[in-house]
């Protein structure tokens, strides 16, 4: 038997505000160890979205044997929509079990809601994420990388972002004109504003802003946001909830963009 | 002649929204003595809207003979629309007369309006509401009916509430899964958070959720929330404006629901 | 060259979004002395409007010969919503150039977009606007005259506006009814609530509602509007940014229901 406590629910409910417009139905994982987790492509299998919220992140943690619960996502996420921001949310589900369960509790427990949302099988294969030292590392404000994907796909489709030693270039083009926006490091201490980069060799990469603006709908779980980047690599986009887990998105570059620089 | 001034015009901007979408044409009734009433089934003719603004809830209230007012409501909540949330409004008409005139006051009398708006012939039968001792009483906030029936549309097309000691409880199934929401009463004297049931007998009624939904436009003229039930008999969904008036709802049990229970 | 750098950039934002509903191509002017200006009917050829930005009222102007700019208003203003409201904007172009380039800066520097629209070839011809003693000038809160423009336009197409000593009166007459709002002067130092008329004879003269709720789009730029009319000629509907700027707007009366009153 699965049953996982989170008194902050609603971490769950913007993680699931995080991944359900990116995919449709998937396998979430409970594992006895490692703890709750989901890892699936987009419904264009373009781009790659992998969740962890760690066994000990939970108030309450149990896990007999590791458990595959195949959920459709906008249900699951209807379901958590009727949880309040306040409540402590519950999860529970038998080994051999065809439904899931979500409880709901208000702080002052005196409303308590049952939701039970009907499992599904669902084929997938699992991808293996190798580990790899990426050539940058950017840290900066989640709601300004935000800002800068939605501002630029107004313009055009793709984002070229290059880094170097004095900070980043977000670059696209369109029908209307250019738009380039740089960002410097800074040396904030505040969250909300700090910007650091870590630059092992300058890059220069290509990605479709389409993607990356569905990646920013896990802005409200973080003000941080890590970006990663190696020549020919996928970049990492991914959002740490402190003691709790993370999200981490993963995006191929444009090849013929990146030729063409 | 028919002359009422409502020194906090946004209790009439209320109720108007209160009732607009349920019920497109109806009778406005000015009584010398009782007040300012309406009473109307929904367009399907399926629930029942009744409501009355006291006599002596006025600031001024003049009536020299019962005056039956037929309006268009989508008519009537523009016009008050352009009403500001701060003004006093006063309504008028002659007994003979083949508009309604609203003016609206601002506080500092800067700013005066004028609305006239036709009034219209409209059949109606008077429907008697016999008075009924109920099984159950429930207080609550508003707020939380309205979020229970709207998070539970999301689910299901009914709600079946189930009274005991225990508390009150909403449950619905669809094709997604199932949803039960208890409430258990506390001893709260805040009223955006006092939960009280009367119970004399259990009841176990099921009702359409979309109706619930309609009844919820009431949710701002009131902290709290009063619902009546009796097996067999329509749920009353009351909203009270203390010193003022109220807004009741009435709508009839689905009676299969209740038999497969 | 032109180069012009506004500290509050967020004028240049509202300005945009005063015109852009209504004019869709417009050649913008800088000119070496008086500043950075636009004139233009709006796409139906029923209304004008006209605005200037001070060559002083930036906090950098350089402009060695007058330009003409010919911008689509929605790219640039799409490419201005890119801009913080805290951002210093700064337009660059050169004289035989066929961009203008946009920079934002962010208060603390450490971001800086840069974006280039094309200039588009646009015919126009410059409308004399001749300079007029106007029998009547209101002056009144604009959110005022916004909130009557759009409450009147629920209910009628146009509003007949008539100015005496005892105040302004805005009637219309639709299919529901009629509305008349009356506002009267006071003695208020708040620019958010003052009042003001200047009567040379008693005007009353009628407009489109679907213009002046147009116009109503510069709310943002001025707490209070100026409005200037005289008998058969435009009303002029002026929003002034002190120090900075302005824009008018400009609509001929309805003739055919001037003469039925």
């Amino acid at each position: 038997m699965f049953e996982a406590r989170l008194t902050e629910g609603a971490i769950l409910k913007k993680v699931l505000d995080s991944v359900k417009d990116l995919v449709t139905d998937a396998n979430f994982e409970a594992d006895p160890t490692e703890g709750f987790k989901l890892q699936a492509m987009d419904s264009s299998h373009v781009s790659l979205v992998s969740l962890k919220l760690h066994a000990d992140g939970f108030a309450h943690y149990r896990c007999d044997r590791p458990l595959t619960m195949g959920m459709n996502l906008a249900n699951m996420a209807k379901m958590l929509k009727c949880a309040s921001n306040e409540d402590a949310i519950t999860m529970k589900a038998d080994d051999a079990g065809d439904v899931v369960a979500f409880m709901f509790e208000s702080p002052g427990q005196e409303k308590i809601s049952d939701f039970e949302l009907k499992l599904m099988d669902i084929d997938s294969e699992h991808l293996g994420i190798p580990d790899t030292e990426y050539a940058v590392t950017i840290r900066m404000p989640s709601a300004e990388f935000k800002r800068i994907c939605s501002d630029l796909a107004t313009i055009g489709d793709t984002v070229a972002i290059s880094v170097s030693k004095e900070g980043v270039k977000f670059s696209t083009t369109g029908d209307i004109g250019d738009a380039n926006v740089t960002l410097r490091q800074n040396s904030e201490d505040d969250k909300e504003k700090m910007i650091s980069i870590e630059l092992g060799e300058p890059v220069n990469l290509t990605f479709a802003l389409r993607y990356l603006n569905s990646f920013t709908k896990a802005t409200p779980l973080s003000d941080q946001v890590v970006i990663r980047l190696s020549p020919q690599l996928p970049i990492v986009v991914q959002y740490v909830v402190v003691d709790v887990g993370y999200i981490s998105y993963y995006l191929a570059p444009k090849i013929e963009d990146d030729d063409a620089m």
